[in-house]
């Protein structure tokens, strides 16, 4: 199975792979500067909540990289600009603030700019290779979810694109696939970045798993009329009740599913849960450009003068998700106590199967 | 208000508003012959299940025309071959089968080949006509179902270009914007074909009714933020126990509506109920070319190879429907009693409203 490497540390510069042309092209963005990752979280070139919050983390090590100065305190104020831009650059994904803010406690222990340059950029491949580790740890536990064999549908990218190199929920049904599962995946195509159309499906298709491609408005009467077996999506944002942000058109998927009696998982690493954030009322949704529906490359397809409403996410209450699996095990309803367990804890929950593919969770990234 | 023509019969070829070029452009096709009309049917220049009906009877009238001869058996039988040709060019729409079933009946009235193309042009300009005088009755009917403020959300494009010129859906929230309403429109882009965001987004702008595109999964969580007032969409076909086929994302809106309490209504003329479809599981469901959603324009957007399901269609099981509205009167559950009765019926339920409408009737076309 090909690797698919959304981001490369080479230890000068990010190496970022241009989700933007994909699937035509497989152009990579090198970022010397954290203003050029900052661009390119902005621009989607590097999208998915993991993803960002890898790539941000990366940023501060080149912020750092670029001030040439010995002067701790200076550097400390600069940093912090730094972080400040990127945790604020796309709002509703807590990891790209989740990645900051672990960035940021390393620094305190430093004594010297030589000193925290090393720190930053050990944190920042940690952050890497435990986020690939995690969505190993994730599939493996989610992947005893999904059914033997019929189609699992998902929704946008969680795939090795929107994390450090494996997946969340593709991660999911990619451990599935693996364990001779005989799945198909039914890919929404995900308007109107079509994160589905491009990325997912070229994954799959890297990956030789059997997928097929509808329209996002396609999956209700696809359910209706028996044809999937369960919903598996990835998260920008659980809050600390359960409820659920992701991409546009996650909300709709969850309520059909629920009144088609399938399960609804969502598959996210531990630091996509927000215990600050009560329930996904107090959750921010990003509102993005109208030219992401109105134009196709250059061309205008709309009538002139339109207007249009682009919110990229939205929030699926938890009483429509089924489970949320973590890299630290599976919560299922009364979310608030359980998710708070999966945080505080430390360990993942032991399990033959998590065991097994312990071993393999350093290798990717 | 500017006046919408889809459909115009000259007396010598039918006129067609080429819905594949707007809105950047407003070509006209203009059918000679009965294929040149089947070709426009099948590639979708005109689209919308009352407008190829009255597409379909027109070009009927064209196929006697392209015929020299006197003998009236021959023509019958190059007749009914084009009545079939032209009944199955799309299979989900009952309109364009009640249309040719309609022309058909009044062949058996002629006694020469001048008599019948007499009779079969008469009688599509009145399935013209009274298209549009009945589009203009369920408006007036369907008006009062709507709010007198907040969004009122449509799917795929039921307007004057589905239609002989006014609309169903689209029609009666026409007729209750120009009773002042203070209405405003969410329209679905409609994907694959964008029937939303390039015809529906066009007929509002030309009329000055403010409207607001979205993406078809921005629905859901529109309408769980309390963003949307009701759902008015139109039907390609309605079963006799009132199961609802129209454009694929309508089942899902109307679950999504079910699940947040909001009136879910179905606008379509009488031509649309077909009561010897028992339910909507009999109804077939057209699947279309998987270039509609991999291409745009030239542009392959998808990676190669990946499989696509491309339903145009989906089923809206009863219990999810308001209330169906026609230009015979509204039906509601028992939607089984309630359409065979308006079916049954010839006159429209007397009301104000519906009279003081009805003297526009034979406007249009």
């Amino acid at each position: 199975m090909p690797e698919i490497v959304p981001l490369q540390w080479t230890g000068e510069a990010l190496r970022i792979l241009d989700q933007t042309k994909l699937p035509q092209e497989q152009a990579v963005t090198i970022a010397r500067t954290y203003e050029q990752v900052l661009h390119a979280i902005r621009t989607m070139q590097v999208r998915g909540a993991p993803a960002i919050g890898i790539a941000g983390a990366y940023a501060l090590v080149l912020a750092v990289k670029g001030v040439d100065t010995v002067d701790l305190r200076r550097i400390m104020s600069y940093l912090a600009d730094a972080g400040k831009a990127i945790g604020d650059a796309r709002p509703t994904a807590v990891n790209l603030r989740w990645a900051v803010d672990r960035m940021m406690s390393v620094t305190s222990r430093c004594h010297s700019v030589a000193e925290l340059r090393q720190n930053l950029e050990a944190e920042a491949v940690a952050i890497h290779q435990e986020d690939v580790a995690g969505n190993r740890l994730m599939g493996a536990l989610g992947a005893e979810l999904l059914p033997k064999e019929g189609a699992v549908l998902t929704h946008c990218n969680a795939g090795a694109l929107a994390t450090g190199g494996y997946g969340t929920a593709l991660g999911v049904i990619r451990a599935a696939w693996e364990k001779r599962k005989g799945l198909k995946v039914l890919v929404t195509e995900t308007r109107p970045f079509l994160q589905g159309a491009r990325l997912t499906a070229w994954e799959l298709t890297q990956m030789g798993i059997p997928a097929e491609l509808i329209v996002d408005s396609a999956a209700g009467s696809m359910m209706a009329r028996k044809q999937v077996g369960c919903v598996v999506v990835g998260a920008d944002r659980i809050a600390a009740n359960g409820d659920v942000a992701n991409k546009i058109g996650t909300y709709s998927l969850a309520v059909l599913a629920h009144e088609n009696g399938l399960p609804f998982y969502v598959a996210a690493p531990i630091s996509t849960v927000d215990l600050s954030t009560p329930t996904g009322d107090q959750i921010p949704i990003e509102e993005r450009a109208p030219e992401e529906l109105t134009q196709w490359g250059d061309r205008l397809v709309v009538p002139k003068g339109i207007a249009v409403r682009n919110p990229a996410f939205d929030v699926t209450p938890h009483r429509y998700v089924t489970a949320i699996i973590t890299e630290r095990g599976i919560a299922r309803p009364p979310y608030d106590e359980e998710l708070r367990k999966l945080v505080g804890g430390t360990t993942v929950a032991p399990s033959p199967v998590v065991a097994g593919e312990q071993g393999q969770g350093g290798t990717g990234g």
